[in-house]
């Protein structure tokens, strides 16, 4: 955030175009949400804070009853733009918990600033704390399973799942990631390999399909993947496809960690059927869209006729899980308890 | 096949576009079965019957023992295209035994199409067999998931795990099909759902990676799969991803049929562990084929300094197999033996 202005890395354009999207206020910062121009909990959970700074900050309110009523109705579109990662929610809570008790609008915009800038400070550690943890998790020579993208571009930096592979990596490990391509919206293929390409770490992109296969073939060590949200008996939300490696691994005794920051942990919660999963737009799964040299386009991979169904989001039951990787250490499902009471 | 040319429904060009592809000698009818111009373990059976048939019939050999050295060596091109469907290697020995006790040239070019005619047609009879079984299984009101396509277009007709779908909605049920898109070729979302569209049968195209979700949701009843080769202990090959699906379905109690005709079903191997499977290009996976507007176009999804694997197929173990439906019958995989000895 600069001034008023909030600048993004714009995904979508990613892996062949590098470019950076200004939102000169909340609702273009929570549109970019929707559009998916950022996405990630943790990133997601980031944005959402500073589009409701932004909110705050532009607000003409003379007295901080009308202010808070402006910043009510932001918070209610800011969270309206996606369903599932619970750090969205989290983010504009905090943000609107830390100004409730502002007795006057200049002070509540300072305050929105600096809770915001908390908010993206504290990811960029926890996931450095997750990184640490999760190393130890990753033996030298690990062939490891990764599923959409949990990098550094789905968090401030880092990246949850990806932040313990970097810590590894830079500790002097050899590693090598499966990076499932993560249809439909190919998050695995466009965005994880283009981070691994840029810190060097060994690769190969492969189709969601062959992941059952390696994992049958004994060629993967151990999975890792991200989090939307994580209720308290340890079930799961996170990209769809998530819930089926889970169910593969667990088969071929593979051990499956969910590497995520305390902000994606809904304690309010108690199980995954709680979790509303996204439906998105069917045109994401009729349609790829990649580049023909540098320009991005879409083709259509279905009949005209045809109709497809969008489910943007598993739940995978806590008994797939061996553990949560997060900023406090690592734990079992059965051990979150203790990270609700903290 | 028409006097020595084959003609094959270009299936690489579906579903925007049905055109025929005319293959004069047997080199061009094995290289249509290698660039997957045809597809679908059947139907490269019936297409290499044709092309050794071709073979025999251009063979300018004025002694019977120089037409079989020829032919030899074309079986030999022809089974070299791809490895794992049985198919191929079931009509290339047919065709091969079939002229081998022949005496004079010309009676061998006869007995060589005829030959591969009887297979093709053999074809057709088994897949009607195998949708009349099938439909058995099939529930009125069933919503049945297929991966990959093993449709018409994979077999000569009727297709094999598509036959019984078919069956059960040329007799009145209603049922809905969950397409798999099936990565990396999209074989699902262009084919598969390109024949549902032809037949007025409802469907649903998916990311590969939903499968799980609607298996876990209660919402598919029943999984239907094809087979590139089926062996003694009832494991099977199949299209990569197949195996993924298996596991997930028995996790849910979701009786997974496995529709393919004898011969697929190689009772000189053992176990899945015997069967070969093929690795193909990388660009398949790092790039999509689609359309736009009229015009057939690949996009680049992954970034240019990423590599990929490409498993073309998978083991699935008989014990996630609830029976094989053929055209003798439904057969659990503990039962197979008796389908060896007949």
């Amino acid at each position: 955030m600069e001034g008023r202005v909030v600048k993004l890395i714009n995904q979508s354009k990613l892996p062949h175009k590098f470019s950076i999207k200004i939102c000169k206020n909340y609702r273009e910062t929570a549109l970019a949400i929707k559009s998916m121009v950022v996405r990630g909990a943790p990133a997601i959970g980031a944005t959402a804070g500073y589009a409701l700074a932004q909110a705050v900050l532009s607000s003409r309110a003379k007295t901080i009853k009308q202010l808070l009523l402006d910043v009510s109705k932001a918070k209610k579109f800011i969270e309206s733009m996606r369903p599932t990662a619970f750090d969205l929610f989290y983010a504009t809570n905090r943000v609107s918990r830390a100004i409730n008790s502002c007795t006057i609008p200049s002070e509540a915009k300072k305050t929105a600033v600096r809770e915001a800038e908390a908010i993206a400070n504290e990811n960029v550690l926890a996931c450095r704390e997750i990184g640490r943890y999760g190393n130890k998790l990753i033996p030298n020579k690990a062939k490891i399973l990764t599923h959409c993208n949990a990098g550094a571009l789905a968090t401030v930096d880092w990246g949850t799942a990806l932040a313990p592979i970097r810590v590894a990596h830079y500790s002097g490990k050899q590693v090598f990631v499966f990076v499932d391509e993560t249809r439909p919206r190919l998050q695995g293929a466009r965005l994880t390999a283009w981070e691994l390409v840029q810190e060097g770490i060994q690769h190969a992109v492969i189709a969601d399909n062959a992941a059952g296969l390696y994992m049958s073939q004994g060629k993967i060590d151990l999975c890792i993947v991200g989090a939307d949200r994580v209720v308290r008996n340890g079930d799961f939300a996170n990209k769809i496809g998530t819930y089926e490696k889970s169910v593969v691994a667990k088969e071929n005794d593979i051990p499956f960690y969910v590497a995520a920051p305390l902000s994606t942990f809904d304690f309010s919660r108690k199980t995954g059927s709680q979790i509303p999963i996204e439906e998105r737009d069917e045109e994401e799964v009729l349609y790829v869209r990649g580049n023909v040299g540098s320009k991005l386009m879409k083709v259509r991979i279905a009949p005209t006729k045809s109709k497809a169904l969008n489910p943007a989001f598993d739940i995978t039951p806590a008994k797939y899980v061996t553990a949560f990787i997060t900023e406090r250490g690592i734990f079992k499902p059965n051990q979150l308890k203790k990270l609700g009471r903290g």
